[in-house]
């Protein structure tokens, strides 16, 4: 794509369509302007098949935001609405619409509240509530759920593999799976949800991250082409590369050829009093390699030298291989324990595409709107009932137990305070029969969890740089129980609703209800 | 991501890392401006689990080529490199490289022939073939595999989904579920699939088609909200869209609300002399809803009006939908082919992200090298035959049979003229001992499928508009056996190698396995 059709189609015309038919209707009905709020939450935990995520890791805020600070409609944009027909070959766009998104087409009167980027996060839950006039807040849901869900979505994947990784490297290969220069998103949120470092340089840059990657099998192939052979080839790397060899061995074949010509040039390395950094593993049965590669690695005298693994990996994976290796190792002499810990995992498509659960169920939803300066709930009555979303403004608590464990996410209505009831009655956010008592006693914290982010377009939320980011995630998932970080089959962390917010939904439930049954006895 | 952010992390660094350090490898040891082939291909065809694509639609390539003809190392990505460390804390890159990139770091050196965007591909074929100065084609393969891998990807799944969709119209609607701004690039793929439009307004705009789209349920909670009702939202929506009203009728109650309430509408707008569009069915169990619909439209006397399906489609789902319909139409006294007619099929989620195999495994190889005028064939040996890619420069035809059926492509050695051999050995790519003969009495036409696109940097291809990609698109699938675009375990289409090619593969192996046997025997 040129780059000023780039510009056209990542800037405000970055939305659905009937994002901005129903503006022009709002506009048309003169209530373009009257103040709405709208939540954003997901309803589901990916769910990769054989396996399930117990949390989410929040992540996309960032760039949303510095969407948001650009982008409006300009004249171009203007034009192409002006360009479009109905059926009947008028225009669609009218022009006192035209004039006033020329006018007020931005994002200057939206205020934003959302749960900072790097927080464990649950379904049903508002991870970001827009308040804004109508017409705007409507055109910002497909932006803002593609910015957000996404990220959220790798940040997750990249959690789960960190999490079976442990305290190994965890590099993102995956920018030749990505989605076009949605890639960089994908890096990014790899690097909020655990991801250590990424290949992709441009993101390196500006995250502030130094890139990781060392060589091809092209090269190596290249010195085969030119009558030379693998030896050479790590030879003459490792005198360009003295001090970051790392060694792809799996070009010819990895423990007759490769493996033997790497320690080779290893010691060529040694003698010259530089240290060589590791070996990488990208096909076969890595497990196996692994164990026989750290046995003839040690042998050699190079017990430290990591040895990276790509092609291919998941948590699954990862998780078989350091079972496999726990098992074999030992057979052959080779002290399993010491081998994990100088793995390194190099992970591509499967983390960047979230392979298995390629996209979050995030959405944007009408929760309430003003109307003679009372604001007035809204809900959607879903036939599935839990996809009826929670209506009217609301307030997100976490509450942490004496153990400094998360054990709820509390929805209310925004007026509430939990600390100061005796016992808080946790209803289930779907299922009507099911609810919760908790004596305030077992409560050590409560947590509000979303931050004021943008005040009527104004930015009022200093952006956390990455490596805080990361810290809040790490803390986080520090904070949340074993159970739910299983890959398999994790326990239910509790979303729940207070009392108040409960009693509402069911009224407006009951007389939306009633609506239906009785259409025809609506006075306009 | 802030534009200049933007800038850095599209333009020339979107590479990975190990792709500039093996470029700066290739200057240290003279090699960077050897003149070097790289084929991009990919190995499997799409298998999205219970079922699997028998071919794939090649797309992508007007975004490369516009990305090659705009990237460089300007000021800022060199200093950049000239910031990065090694792991002792010297400069990784070297001021002569940075030089030399200042120079010649862009893509005015590269050749590149491709098969065209639109056209029925498959397995082991070079899609594309890149030849130049050896550190530019290197850094070249991540970005061409990002571009190029998805857009495929996505076509390919588009073509699946209108195979079955057949002459029904098939909206895109996939971007709050894309990978960030990748969704332009998924909208794009999947209207050369087969999509005929997309609800995403910019990337309409820039490709020149209408986007498609009315209103969400977010409208109608809005009536609700303000106490009015779903009537009086479809009826106002009616007034400002007469000629243009499709209304999506399960906000409150599908049978029971919304579709008497369009209907009440349809008849409005009818007596005003509008004809109504449609309705859009968006939860629920959308075969029966369906049925029921269109009773109830064919009743009320809107038999023509369309129904539209959104909420996870994909070719699967669409399949049994219409088998449904097949079996429960006329139960309800409902001619299923006349409502098979009438629908419209909204995919987002399962086409944009290609659920159930969300990347394609495309790969670009190193496959010669010029050394003192003469090309040298480079071979990778991979422990998985599969994997062992096709050395040299090569030729790829398509034969048609007498019926004008596609029923082989066939990759040769870059002089060969397979129309004048009496009788061609086709072998199979991978599997040494299977082997086809063919009579060229047998064969109806042979076709070159790779195209000149740029010649040393210089565009040499007139880049076709959308609608003749889409032409092309529908030309190769009519002349593809139906067996093979069978949804479920479709019959495998032939790609074969020629006697000349097969047997320099066959030598190149023998060498390089002999390399490997006796790794000190060799000499530099």
């Amino acid at each position: 794509m040129r780059l000023l059709d780039q510009q056209t189609a990542e800037g405000i015309l970055f939305t659905d369509e009937y994002q901005l038919t129903m503006a022009q209707f709002y506009y048309r009905m003169g209530v373009h302007e009257q103040p709405a709020q709208f939540d954003h939450f997901f309803r589901h935990y990916p769910n990769y098949g054989l396996h399930q995520a117990g949390y989410c890791i929040n992540a996309g805020l960032e760039w949303l935001i510095d969407w948001m600070q650009e982008a409006h409609f300009q004249d171009k944009d203007l034009d192409y609405l002006r360009s479009q027909t109905t059926r009947t070959g008028k225009r669609l766009f009218q022009e006192d619409f035209l004039g006033w998104l020329k006018a007020n087409g931005n994002f200057k009167a939206i205020s934003l509240d959302a749960i900072p980027e790097g927080r464990v996060v649950h379904p049903q839950v508002p991870l970001t509530s827009v308040r804004g006039p109508l017409a705007m807040a409507q055109i910002l849901e497909s932006p803002l759920l593609n910015f957000l869900n996404y990220q959220t979505l790798i940040a997750t994947k990249a959690a789960r593999i960190k999490n079976i990784s442990r305290s190994n490297l965890l590099l993102e290969f995956g920018m030749r799976r990505g989605q076009s220069t949605g890639a960089n998103a994908g890096a990014r949120a790899a690097m909020i949800g655990g991801a250590d470092f990424t290949s992709n340089a441009g993101i390196s840059h500006v995250l502030g991250y130094p890139p990781k990657g060392t060589h091809a099998h092209s090269m190596v192939q290249l010195f085969i082409a030119l009558g030379l052979g693998e030896l050479e080839a790590f030879r003459a790397f490792s005198e360009i590369y003295p001090d970051d060899c790392v060694l792809l061995v799996d070009t010819v074949n990895t423990l007759e050829s490769g493996l033997p010509n790497a320690i080779r040039v290893f010691e060529e390395l040694r003698r010259k009093g530089h240290e060589p950094v590791g070996v990488r593993l990208d096909s076969g049965d890595l497990a196996y390699l692994a164990v026989q590669t750290a046995r003839m690695l040690d042998e050699a005298g190079f017990s430290k030298t990591s040895i990276t693994l790509s092609n291919e990996l998941d948590e699954m994976v990862i998780w078989q291989i350091r079972t496999q290796i726990q098992a074999e190792a030992p057979r052959y002499g080779v002290d399993p324990d010491r081998l994990l810990s100088r793995l390194v995992y190099g992970v591509g498509t499967h983390l960047i595409t979230s392979e298995g659960c390629p996209a979050l169920d995030g959405v944007y939803k009408l929760v309430a709107v003003q109307k003679d300066d009372t604001w007035k709930p809204a809900l959607k009555i879903s036939e599935t009932p839990g996809k009826t979303p929670n209506p009217g403004h609301k307030k997100v608590w976490r509450l942490y137990d004496k153990r400094g464990k998360a054990v709820v996410d509390l929805l209310g209505l925004a007026g509430e305070e939990p600390g100061k009831a005796a016992i808080l009655k946790l209803h289930h956010p779907v299922e009507l029969n099911v609810c919760q008592v908790m004596n305030n006693s077992e409560i050590a914290e409560i947590e509000t969890l979303q931050v004021p982010v943008l005040d009527q377009g104004r930015l009022v939320y200093r952006m956390p740089g990455l490596e805080e980011i990361r810290s809040r995630q790490v803390a986080d998932l520090d904070r949340l129980d074993e159970g739910v970080k299983r890959l398999v089959n994790p326990h239910i962390y509790h979303v729940s609703l207070t009392e108040n917010l409960w009693q509402l939904k069911q009224e407006l439930i009951t007389a939306a209800t009633h609506f239906t049954s009785e259409p025809e006895a609506i006075q306009v």
